[in-house]
């Protein structure tokens, strides 16, 4: 145990939003609000942004059952960025300005939650302030719906969102089906480079009532073998549901979402709308049949009423977990997940990666869980998924609608 | 009470397929199961067409627990159809066929569930079959999430399609104000004549987290005021929005789905992929800004994982009020209902419609109830619809998964 290590701490929240990244807020701005160590809890606006800027929420000001609120509420409540920090050896300023900040706050801790780019971004913060000799335990909390960040086996987010897509698929299934002409519909699921949401969509058809072909970008796409599969189908039974992540690409690297087809106009234009009205467009021309093309869009990422109350309780806890590590001492690290099963149980047990080990790599759907056809799910994807999607949260309802949190933000001065 | 009437019914779904149209299915099949009158009950396959293909199976062999579970089973569980049925004094091929299928199974209830259409074809069943005299009781149950229908304060189906559009645009809203740069984003919402889904959109920002913007097809649109409402609120905030029927057009009656915009072609070719990318693109172009195009497509309308309880159990007892009058010798009738309030709170009452005042008349949103800038709505459109979305169903899950029913399917021989 390390000297105790008192001062104020900022939390960020960065990257795309999600259903659970406010339960890890709450995580963290709970357990900083409780540790005695910490003196003032600070909530950047936009994420590191809010940094630079000197725009930062006093937590201390918050209605505590507001907080709370946040176990439920979607998205980042705090306001998130993408802005890519640059390299301290390259260019130095914006730590100078974050230093700048840290000593006017007398900030001695910060937590930053996202995915692979704020790994980074802690990083390189943390290395800065190592570098200058200034005191400042940084730590990072896991956030993605891909599911891609490496070394941990799986992250707050994926969950909820491959719960709302399989319950969504199920649906879609059901509505797909209902009348005795033939349809084929395709549903396109986020993932830029890692399948692991549109691989979700195997649960429905699982629980017996989702797609018939799935399609990942961790397998090369090949147009021709994917029509062939849609004819088999669609002859045998006259309906075909298709599940496809936006990343699919062909062998040379090229998306197919980009794919040039001679639609209505005739001149080989790219198709604008995205993937499923592409693949409907192809497939309605090759096929003749009613096709319909359907995009989960952002729905997917921020179905909070649809969240699982594994994945809740797993964000909150890791907030909670970064906070109690670095009140401990322990810096440079993020907060991980390893799974144990106890006596056939699940359970989630948190570790600490080195940010170093986890920035900048992606974790893909391994090549074993995926058929040897590259359209479909093993089991052991399903035994992946399964545990992690458990349990229906208690929602906040008023006349019931969503209630979520209503904070104040009062700016720091 | 007029005399008993021994027989067996058929009962059929018809039209788009909804979160509780089997919520109704299964108060016609207990009501007809329970009937001492009713000797026998069969589902038509996919509507009229099963009655006039010989497809009928029998309910009597379903497991009653299976049955049960069609409650919270979305779609159309039998199949359904959009068959137009002809006039029987232009054409009466159908009805003779319908009425041998009658004498076959000694039909002597005949139950139909579905819209304006259905309450047609409905219509014309009852009043041939009293032209030849073959004694037979048909009723209709009405489901539409269109909500069009006439002479009921609202069907059954629409009010879980508002509460799924409600609680996704709160999470939508959430999602798109989460950046600190500008963002502009249009939801497409179902329907083409009348506005009561993309109204249903006002619950979401009278709850706090919903669009700034609702246009209807109950009032002429124009894009030069349309671009200029979407200015002002981008100038103000950064920030826009927009929820749109699919079925919004301008005064000479043209949709503004079908809008020729000078996209990137360059050739004013009509855009696909429906309103919400058309129109994206004609704001990008107007203002500059990043606009993103949302459609809620078939997921608003078989939406069970977020159906309406009092929907639910409206749509049950439409089923089986249909049973129930239809034994005591009601005919030619479409169970409505009718809106009362006791010591202030919301109660539904059943009354009967003659089915010849229902069929081919379409309800729309009362004019008085859109502001009068035509892009929001007033308080009585809430107060209309709040309390039908009441309610959380206990829905049957397996592994956090919806259970749907798994019928047999027998056909009759």
């Amino acid at each position: 145990m390390s000297e105790k290590l008192i001062g104020s701490c900022i939390f960020g929240q960065s990257g795309g939003p999600t259903a659970v990244i406010n339960a890890s807020a709450y995580g963290v701005i709970r357990a900083a609000l409780d540790a005695a160590e910490i003196t003032k809890v600070y909530g950047a606006a936009h994420g590191i942004k809010g940094v630079l800027e000197d725009q930062l929420y006093v937590m201390d000001e918050e209605d505590p059952e507001e907080l709370k609120l946040l176990l439920h509420t979607p998205s980042s409540e705090l306001g998130s960025c993408r802005y890519k920090i640059a390299d301290p050896e390259t260019d130095d300023t914006d730590y100078k300005r974050i230093l700048e900040i840290f000593k006017k706050y007398n900030v001695r801790y910060f937590f930053y939650n996202g995915g692979n780019d704020s790994m980074d971004t802690c990083n390189k913060i943390s290395r800065y302030m190592e570098s200058v000799g200034y005191e400042c335990r940084v730590m990072g909390v896991p956030k993605t719906i891909d599911n891609d960040l490496f070394g941990t086996d799986h992250c707050p987010g994926f969950a909820s969102a491959a719960k709302y897509i399989a319950t969504s698929c199920m649906e879609i299934n059901k509505d797909a089906r209902v009348y005795d002409n033939g349809m084929i519909t395709v549903v396109e699921i986020m993932g830029r480079h890692a399948g692991w949401l549109a691989a979700s969509a195997a649960l429905a058809t699982v629980y017996g009532s989702g797609p018939d072909l799935i399609y990942l970008p961790e397998r090369n796409f090949d147009m021709n073998s994917f029509l062939a599969d849609v004819d088999r189908i669609y002859k045998e039974s006259g309906k075909v549901f298709i599940a496809v992540s936006e990343g699919i690409h062909y062998a040379d690297g090229s998306f197919v979402s980009e794919a040039k087809t001679s639609s209505t106009d005739g001149f080989g234009h790219v198709q604008l709308g995205g993937l499923a009205s592409t693949l409907a467009e192809i497939i309605k021309q090759h096929t003749g049949a009613k096709v319909r093309g359907i995009e989960l869009s952002l729905l997917q990422r921020c179905g909070a009423h649809l969240a699982s109350a594994t994945d809740v309780s797993e964000a909150f806890s890791a907030g909670r977990e970064a906070v109690v590590q670095a009140v401990s001492g322990v810096t440079g690290k993020m907060v991980a997940f390893e799974r144990e099963y106890i006596d056939g149980a699940y359970h989630c047990k948190m570790v600490l990666l080195p940010l170093s080990s986890v920035a900048n790599y992606e974790k893909k759907v391994p090549q074993e869980w995926i058929n040897e056809e590259g359209n479909g799910l093993k089991r052991e994807f399903i035994d992946y998924v399964l545990p992690l999607i458990q349990g229906e949260p208690e929602l906040p309802l008023v006349d019931s609608l969503p209630r979520y949190a209503r904070l104040k933000k009062v700016l720091a001065k």
